[in-house]
């Protein structure tokens, strides 16, 4: 047996090295100019990628917004889908995302629709170059699979959620990506330079976004969210000053995301993606901050930490090519769309978002795409909006946004209700009165001891000690 | 309108690319040697941005010395103070910081009092060197915005911390930032090499401290402070983990603060700058430790996490230019000093300062000025204190935290008693007593629900079910 | 009096600069492919050593599965070890550990078992480059400190736990680690490139959990971790949601450790190392899933959050020497090593470790460094495992695993026994019961405040106000 075991692993192992591009980074790098612009690379975007993969803590801590009986089932979305994602997207997502790429020649196999090469990150593959792409983008694969999170938390069994997150990194993610940024159609469209997303409206946000919104619905509101006459009601969270905390803490992830798009620190543009990346996320905290105040006269501080992320997501396609005061611009609209797209997703469809994913993340995810079509000024590889009299990158970005939106609604659906009618997607409504944590997890999130020090009291004062105490050992 | 909002954006547009400098990047990177250099410092001083920023949540966790009814207030001073700055700086306060900057060659106006180009980030500030710059130092002034909110927390309204953030950002702490770090007169001074501050011990820590000293003394001391003989109380706060989780990552962000004060990473002094920074922070830490045990047999945690804050804060100034040993005797003094003046704010001035940001940031922030003037030792360039036998650098230092502290106290007199007797600046008793969360937010930061399915069973007992539930949607 | 003080640390200034080597990095760094080469390892090595002291906020969040009445003294090792280990590893455990180092020539006196050069990074030691490796080894080292808090949490005095942090970190952890890092015996060994290790199974997570494991035995079980006929009993902890962040930040500063531990950015392996440590946790975490579901059908997610950390520990040596695949095999059979070690620790030694330590850190420490000798494909650095065809290498893994094992547990003994003995390492029975927050630090961790509102009710009911009370200042 054990024999055999390393028989099959040293197969595994002649296989992998055979057709190794470059393992070591021996041949890559070289003490030279050129040597130290992939060193200059490496530390930017392993950086970035860690601090994306780090988003996935902020994401956790916006559970405060959850009821405490639901909170660690979402934090187990929050842990396990990324691990999920790790292991499908070096499995094949990788490969179908970035097969026939431009940017690595190692991954030859691919087409305008979908790429094939590179699985299980074996032959070609088993490279530097190509395993730093992959540290990235398997960071942010899997931040849009905790966009979704949000959208069913509270009510989700858990066998559907990993299916679709199988799906989701396997599939759906990967192929919108190859299409944008993968040597796909979208890159290659006659306007503009091409559909443009610099940090992932399109991937990430829109379509996770999108799915939030479609699970959310196929799942059906959370008991208690609505009236009987149909209103919403607000349901309080349980630990708000999580969810400013998680906030703040995606506003630090985002900086590296945004800027780390730039795949690389030779392009000097970087600190204008960060300033803009700043100020898109300042202005729609204010803007939800003032209209808030001026319509309620109080400030709703989880709504306001909505419009921070609204702001980021609106400036996340367009970091790059805007002047900062459009990224100002764009973040106020940022913020104004949340607010609208809650009232529309809440009140309008009667679908509840927990974590109103749709309204940050789609619905912002789509503005920022074509923001960019508008306010591109030209001075950045050539990407020229309205602002400067062209009308082509705007074609472009409006097929991006169109298609961003086709291809998640189909996948989304046919996913979701496929679910909804095989393995069934919500728990029952007792497990969800009672809690999904119990249920599922078989734990409370936030358990309460009966001090021993009670106890004691209490078998001081005459009543037997439980029998499950043992001694104390000697010290 | 919809062509005229048009208009007036490729009007903005045109003016904003006229005169920029190289807002690409592609003129300043070239493939060589300098444009290397270049990334490297980008790379450094963006990811020390970053982490400067992310200080605003250890700031957030501190909250948990606070009482639970007015977390949530403090927790918005976190995040929007720091929105607010975002917006100001690129409005008009980098302009005035960096203006007539040695080190920015396209912003040519200033003086030796005040700077005036760069405003909006507009003209020969669309230039990626010039945003670099931006992007630290914008998220060095937020630190600075949010140590005074520990001062003012519990009992500020809402206005008057809009209009004091505005003001802070927009002119005090530009103008002084401007004096020691944008070319203005302390840099000139003829005493040593010009007055040194590293990672801002004076426009960083003394001034936000001596702004938070104020505003809580124009605000006077919460309700239940002092005692009807003026004896001051502890109060408990409600979340230490969150102090200590607050401070472990306070230290963390610290230590890029520090290191990426080099502006560079061509400049290796930054390993020393390091090993300083963890030197003083642990210093400060054990010494508190130990007297605090020597004089009450306890560890009083939160008070041990402040004199890690004191170390840190006091090896701010000096954490490039003293050697190691010198970096625990400032570290073990800057948490003498905070204990010192917890004990005079407390007792001696009647001052309440929640978070003890006078005692932290405003004490060792004048300390950290002068030991750089005691201990430099001459190996970084050429900054010599009193150990090596030269007086020159400490009178500069005398005048550097001499005139940090004129200003601020100036200025800060200025600002919160022109509030009080305007628009106010403290809720009323009831809003008090019944916490600034619900009167200023409408909103528990830790909401509690009564469980639905206590409700179920309630009604499963023959109790009618409340109106407002609705059927749950078939699966 | 202060002449005196003044006088002496001017003696310590030029005893510290007389024989420094290159404190200012001027004479290290050149405009040239050389001196961007340091800029490069210095960014990479600093950013690195930064997320693995972030590693403390981690920890300190796995506290959420304690009780709250000692959450408070857990959190106390997690700030005060690592500020101990600062102080006490410039004092002696650098010199100890890397004193006649292969890597810097200023540290020239060492043997095959210990270093003796860089005392309080005096001399030779004031220097950029050995400055830049202090840095990144003492937050190596502090990590160390906090997994064995885990074992001996609840429970412990004070004073033993400040004796065995310095005794750890002056001796224990520097002396394994000079022979596998240091230029020692292990590294040597006349077996395939002598003992590999490339983040620390050894010196950090064997030792240290060898360490929790000997802490917790000395200690004995918490009152009421055992049924009388000695059956362990699940104690619940009280905020799960901390376990869950605490674990997705440890993943984050793993992956700066992990690929930190190149100790460089121009071995762009690097991107290799980041892939596995990927692969390896997200492999643990899905298999301990998988298991646990199958045997409980629940998801017992503190366990599935140790899976997480079981599968990065057990990646830590191999990371940069294994392919892919192999990484995935490494952190399967790390997550199932777990799951079997806490069983034996538990049930079988019936000994209670409260966090895991034991089980994540010892068993997976040692697993590691077999896996290395297994699984390393030759690709990097030649390190060929048994999956080549070669077995030299694994003597050396077998070798280092042995001597950790032995060292360990011969120090572990000596110090947690010899302590029992001596101080005493318990706290009585009553305070334990009643929490070591209050007996130690004479605070709760979560104060609860009777509302000052509800004395105002009480007050305008009729009952005399407390005395305590102050007018508030007019406003």
């Amino acid at each position: 047996m054990r024999t055999l075991t390393l028989a099959v692993f040293t197969f595994l192992y002649s296989i992998s090295l055979a057709e190794a591009a470059d393992p070591s980074g021996a041949n890559t790098y070289s003490d030279s100019v050129a040597g130290l612009r992939h060193s200059s690379n490496f530390i930017w975007v392993l950086f970035a990628a860690f601090l994306i993969f780090y988003m996935q803590t902020g994401f956790a801590f916006l559970g405060g917004l959850l009821r405490p009986r639901s909170m660690l089932n979402y934090l187990s979305h929050c842990l396990i889908g990324p691990c999920i994602g790790v292991l499908v997207f070096w499995l094949c997502g990788f490969a179908f995302m970035f097969g026939g790429s431009d940017e690595m020649a190692e991954l030859t196999k691919g087409n305008a629709l979908i790429g094939y090469s590179g699985f299980l990150l074996q032959g070609g593959a088993y490279d530097v170059v190509t395993m730093l792409m992959w540290v990235f983008q398997v960071a942010a694969a899997t931040v849009a699979l905790t966009i979704i999170a949000g959208g069913v938390a509270e009510r989700i069994k858990f066998l559907p959620f990993l299916i679709y997150s199988v799906i989701f990194i396997a599939l759906v993610y990967p192929i919108y990506g190859h299409w944008i940024w993968g040597g796909g159609w979208l890159q290659h469209l006659p306007f503009g330079v091409g559909a443009k997303d610099f940090a992932g409206c399109a991937a990430v946000h829109t379509i996770g976004g999108v799915f939030a919104l479609l699970g959310a619905w196929a799942l059906g509101p959370r008991i208690g969210k609505y009236t009987r006459d149909g209103r919403p009601k607000a349901i309080a969270g349980h630990n708000l000053s999580y969810v400013v905390i998680g906030t703040l803490l995606l506003f630090f992830g985002w900086l590296g995301y945004n800027c780390g798009s730039s795949l690389s620190a030779t392009d000097l543009r970087i600190s204008v993606v960060a300033t803009n990346s700043f100020l898109g996320g300042a202005a729609g905290t204010m803007i939800v901050l003032i209209i808030n105040y001026a319509t309620t006269k109080k400030i709703d501080l989880p709504l306001v930490c909505n419009g921070s992320l609204a702001g980021l997501v609106a400036i996340t396609a367009g970091c790059a090519y805007v002047p900062t005061w459009a990224a100002i611009v764009i973040g106020l609209i940022g913020g104004l769309a949340m607010m609208g797209t809650v009232k529309l997703v809440e009140s309008g469809l009667k679908i509840d978002d927990p974590l109103g994913a749709t309204s940050v993340h789609a619905a912002n995810g789509l503005w920022g795409l074509l923001a960019l079509g508008i306010f591109a000024d030209g001075s950045y590889q050539n990407v020229r909006g309205l602002i400067t009299g062209s009308h082509s990158q705007m074609i472009a970005q409006v097929i991006a946004a169109g298609s961003a939106l086709a291809w998640s609604l189909a996948c989304g659906c046919a996913i979701f209700f496929g679910l909804k009618h095989t393995v069934g997607l919500r728990v029952s409504r007792h497990e969800e009165l009672e809690g999904v944590d119990i249920s599922i997890h078989g734990l409370e999130c936030y358990p309460v001891e009966i001090p021993q020090i009670e106890i004691e009291r209490i078998t001081r004062m005459g009543v037997r000690a439980p029998k499950e105490e043992i001694e104390i050992p000697g010290n």
